[in-house]
């Protein structure tokens, strides 16, 4: 399959994907607690069609135009897990018209459009557990009050639970600092059923981030999670924790255009737009825009080997190259790099290879 | 024009844009210099058509797609300013058929593919002048010795001369230190100039970063520039010294959907997927994704407020306010904001939205 790529390409390995939906299926399952998984990271609707043969029927999307993508291949319950954009709200209205539609408010003028437009859904409260992006923490009650009673005066909208991202799992680099995160989450969760559940008793508890589901064996109070990167995976994962490099399941392809022995550098098409710039600082202090992986038959395999992209412009990516991948690579080689962070990736490659040389081309376009 | 934007739009200021091409085709011409501007920029067809009107015939690209899109639109002599990718030999080809082709080499196995290709084209040996990226130094003379001879026995491909890319300018943090960076690149081309002047008399000495190209005064010895930011800017070459912030030509357009008065924090609709993940340090320590600037009735003005982007998720942006920019901003406004790096952030926007209202969806699409 490396002989047909002479640009870089975004490869997919599906059976690593497959297990690690269905890792977080099962562990789902065994908790009794719903998978909503966040489409955010793939974007794609076969890649979401792979969800739907372990059972899978509800999902989150991070934008509108997300949801109307999936809407398009038949999803009819759908989570959009980023505060209500007012200046949106026709097209709101108008998918809360198509399918369950379940939306995320924390400031009265989202609950307000939601009313002016006389729509019909389903509305969380964003609660902040410890992340400090978004949503309301368990001090700020009055606020929450607020809100509660003012979802609950519109005969339109349904109040239908607490959502969290715990967004600080990004910073832990082990799993005992991701469980930390978790448990810290989930006492911010509890204070909210405890607040809450003898006026609200049918609400939903929902969390969401990778690293916590990745990790966590239990979800007390939790109904529902959310996690979106687990399909992929990503070095920055790996770092943290969430997974092994084993386990994830993209890699960029990319030619070799030059070498530099002074250096020990390999020259590669493929930079910013192509893996974005996001990187990743490992404990030496290193920065890092990728991994270098063993190119197999029909994927790739971890080695101790430690080449790594150094640097990125906007098509050219610079490697560090360890004497033997260096002595090994040639110009006009393909060299396989697991990304730092998948879901950026994805979203500028905008296609994927699978392994197998069948093409997927039906990610959302802006 | 703000009323009818609800999602991440980017903005383009075609008055502030038309100047930098002037200021830039103008000292081009004072200095007797060919402006061979590079589109990876703006790669749309609008935009490049708009160098036309100021004597632009030649252009500089960074991949073979971007040349083909760009030769569809009438470009009849292009630089593809990257090394050979010698498994794009065929699409090479083709492309040297229809237009007077500029390439890049670095190495014999650039050499050897066009030469088995048997295409005919102009050929650059690609000068490192201090950058470190790729490109053969002043002190690699028997490389370069081997490719000129080796160029030279190809009957179909000719010698054209050496490029440099003096990216070490993106370093610098005032105009004295670009100029260093200017002088010490220039240096170098004129070694190269005094030891192939005799064997090779026509030879094209091609210089390309925004930085030195902004900030320099004269280029001796030089024939041709090829800077590409320019035609926007962005905070990057604010911070840099290359322009003024004021010259900046594009401005990220995101609804406001939440603020949190405890931390002074406004979240936008805009993150890491519409600006890149791209980010300056100032020299404070401060990391900045971008930058707010004030609205104006058909355009924005730069003002002293320091409000700026303090970190980007997927689509989420948190802007660290001042307290008046936090008083007056409503959830549901729009607010603008300077770009790190213009190139990065038009490259996922795909689509510009001048300030007067009409659309350019032109862009190279992958």
């Amino acid at each position: 399959m490396r002989h047909s790529i002479s640009v870089p390409t975004l490869l997919l390995d599906q059976e690593r994907c497959l297990r690690n939906i269905k890792r977080m299926a099962d562990k789902a399952a065994t908790n009794q607690v719903s998978l909503r998984p966040h489409f955010k990271t793939h974007q794609s609707l076969t890649i979401g069609r792979w969800f739907r043969d372990f059972g899978i029927e509800q999902i989150t999307v991070s934008s509108v135009r997300m949801a109307q993508h999936f809407v398009q291949d038949g999803w009819q319950d759908i989570t959009i897990a980023f505060p209500v954009n007012v200046l949106e709200i026709r097209a709101i209205k108008e998918l809360a018209s198509q399918i369950s539609l379940k939306l995320v408010v924390e400031n009265p003028e989202g609950v307000a459009a939601l009313q002016n437009a006389k729509l019909t859904a389903n509305v969380f409260i964003k609660a902040d557990t410890g992340a400090g992006r978004t949503g309301l923490g368990a001090d700020q009650w009055d606020e929450i009050d607020t809100l509660t009673e003012q979802i609950k005066a519109v005969h339109n909208l349904h109040f239908k639970g607490f959502l969290c991202h715990a967004g600080h799992s990004y910073k832990a680099r082990s799993k005992k600092a991701i469980l930390e995160v978790h448990h810290q989450s989930l006492e911010i969760m509890q204070q909210f059923k405890k607040r809450y559940e003898s006026t609200f008793p049918q609400l939903v508890y929902s969390i969401g981030d990778t690293p916590t589901c990745s990790v966590a064996d239990t979800f007390p109070d939790i109904n529902e999670i959310r996690p979106g990167n687990f399909v992929f995976y990503d070095l920055t994962q790996s770092q943290i924790g969430s997974c092994s490099a084993d386990d994830i399941a993209v890699a960029m392809a990319c030619p070799v255009v030059a070498k530099h022995l002074d250096r020990h550098e390999i020259i590669i098409y493929g930079g910013g737009i192509h893996f974005s710039k996001d990187r990743l600082v490992l404990s030496n202090g290193q920065t890092v825009y990728g991994q270098l992986v063993s190119p197999s038959d029909l994927s790739w395999s971890i080695t101790a080997d430690t080449s790594y992209v150094r640097s990125l412009s906007q098509e050219h990516g610079v490697i560090a190259a360890s004497p033997e991948v260096f002595k090994r690579t040639k110009i006009g080689d393909i060299v396989y790099i697991l990304p730092v962070h998948s879901c950026m990736t994805a979203d500028l490659m905008k296609k994927y290879q699978l392994t197998n040389g069948h093409l997927i081309d039906d990610m959302l376009q802006y």
